[in-house]
């Protein structure tokens, strides 16, 4: 069973999930061929006995059996299902079982499609896929938050190249997600605003903006932590991802598509990771946060600095990535 | 200039520093042989003038010139002295300028020594170095906080082979270390004791212990965020690194060096940081804070979990590598 330990000086927390050693990896198999990525591939289709069982498909719509989606556990989880969430301490070291759920969402039979190069339907079909999830497990009620997240290639945290997506939930709401919700409630007390509904309305025309349509905006964010850094925010106030429309999912497939094209085309196909992020599950939280999506090139290392600060080092100013993109995109400069 | 800026949602400060591109590697080059790394390595003897001039230097000890250390600024800077911290706001985003110290020190005329294979006395000069550097900023009194960490090998962060640690001044006290200083004051205001000095005590004969002498101990910190992380902690309560005595670096050397070693031997040569943890230098956290030494070799990515969470996901429970590494050293099992 995974642990969640707790520091006892920071209060951070730490899974420690000794089942994730081991994990298999085909990305030091130099120029593999077509036909070997079926056979080794456990993503694969005609492989699926290679996964456990799935959780949730899409089929192939028209002719035939497939399917064009699976969801899978994840083979080495960093958490578990479990009957309940126990605790334990021992004076100074607070500890709590691991107990969650950690899903691969294998994104397209497609061994080699990315979510820049697939069609906006099958892009869509993802986010929908996404969104199901999401959606069933906040009506299960065992977990506090949800998390969706994508390692793009080997020095983002991939160990398999099949494109997919990862889903996290966990029984509490994670470092990161709290700073963020504590940073917009604060915003929202002072201002009677939602600080993301704010930053959309200041970035709209300005040095930062990306690209956008009726539904969604992408910007370079202010205080970027990673080079190339980008956020797509839907203009409509909703706190969690399970929220979003229909049509809003149709109209972020595109603009998905050509942000992840436009990065591919700037920093020739970098790695990345990109995160859903949404308010906790049990939160009342949905006048002061926003969801949205994050993506980050991962083109240099976190190191010492990173580590013993918790602070970033970015050499690239945002609006010079904003700029860029607008460039490869073919836009007119902001405010034009 | 570099920029310091505040994400408006969390908080985060972000070091802008473009100047940081372009920086020269030497990983690239596979088997470079030795009279190449002198001739191209801008921290080997003969090349000194591809740095800037020193701004401190052991000279050699006995016959002939040259030096055994020499500590010369960063060449690419993520911060960079100025006049004054000045700050600006427009509205949602703030910045300061990036003012500060960005130096590196170069731990030894040899190109392919490290801290796991100098002898203890060069290790001695080099913490001796660290030290001096602390204290000339201590007192020179701009500064509200000094880094000393280390980058060792490429997934590290390094860009250059040859050994050097980095030390960085800063105007403000980073987020980690603050989260540190309020995790140990709470802990003193609540117990009137150091949490460090009361971890050393919890450990000292137990499954976490993996080294120490009459002045320091070595353990397997209990929230290990990553596999094989080690702590070295001095025995004495003191919350500076300044404030160590002559004594006490004499006797971390020989520490530090064996922790190092079998780290090598354990993990084959690992890719690694390492951080010099110290109390802000304007700060009265004297009775609650307490400086070390933190190690976590760099064995797999940071990857979209931990960015979106804050959390880590540590697959070596630190008992196994705190027993492990006691085997490495031939010591007994703890408490026998």
């Amino acid at each position: 069973m995974p642990e969640l330990r707790k520091d006892p000086i920071t209060g951070d927390w730490v899974l420690l999930s000794p089942k994730r050693t081991g994990r298999p990896t085909d990305f030091t198999k130099k120029s593999v061929d077509a036909t070997q990525r079926s056979e080794e591939c456990p993503f694969c289709p005609g492989n699926e006995a290679m996964t456990p069982p799935e959780v949730f498909a899409v089929p192939i719509t028209g002719k035939g059996k497939g399917w064009q989606i699976r969801v899978v556990p994840n083979k080495f989880p960093a958490v578990e299902p479990a009957g309940a969430v126990g605790g334990h301490g021992e004076d100074l070291f607070e500890r709590l079982d691991g107990a969650g759920l950690h899903e691969v969402i294998i994104e397209n039979p497609d061994h080699g499609a990315t979510l820049a190069t697939l069609p906006e339907s099958a892009i869509e079909e993802v986010l929908r896929a996404y969104q199901s999830r999401f959606r069933a497990i906040e009506k299960d009620g065992q977990f506090s938050y949800v998390l969706i997240f994508k390692n793009h290639g080997p020095e983002a945290g991939a160990t398999l190249e099949h494109g997919h997506s990862q889903l996290v939930a966990l029984p509490v709401v994670p470092p990161r997600a709290r700073q963020e919700l504590d940073g917009a409630r604060a915003h929202f007390l002072a201002q009677k605003r939602c600080i993301y509904c704010d930053i959309i309305q200041e970035e709209a025309a300005g040095v930062r903006f990306v690209t956008g349509n009726d539904d969604f905006i992408v910007i370079a964010p202010f205080a970027s932590r990673f080079a190339w850094e980008v956020w797509l925010l839907p203009r409509r106030h909703r706190a969690r991802f399970a929220q979003a429309s229909e049509a809003e999912l149709s109209s972020l497939a595109p603009v998905l598509k050509t942000t992840l094209a436009s990065l591919d085309e700037a920093l020739g196909l970098p790695p990345y990771n990109l995160i859903v992020q949404s308010a906790p599950i049990r939160d009342p939280s949905d006048e002061h946060y926003h969801w949205h999506i994050e993506i980050a090139p991962r083109l240099s290392k976190l190191a010492g600095f990173e580590w013993a600060t918790g602070a970033y080092i970015n050499s690239m100013p945002p609006e010079e990535a904003a700029r860029k993109l607008r460039e490869i995109m073919h836009l007119a400069p902001p405010g034009s």
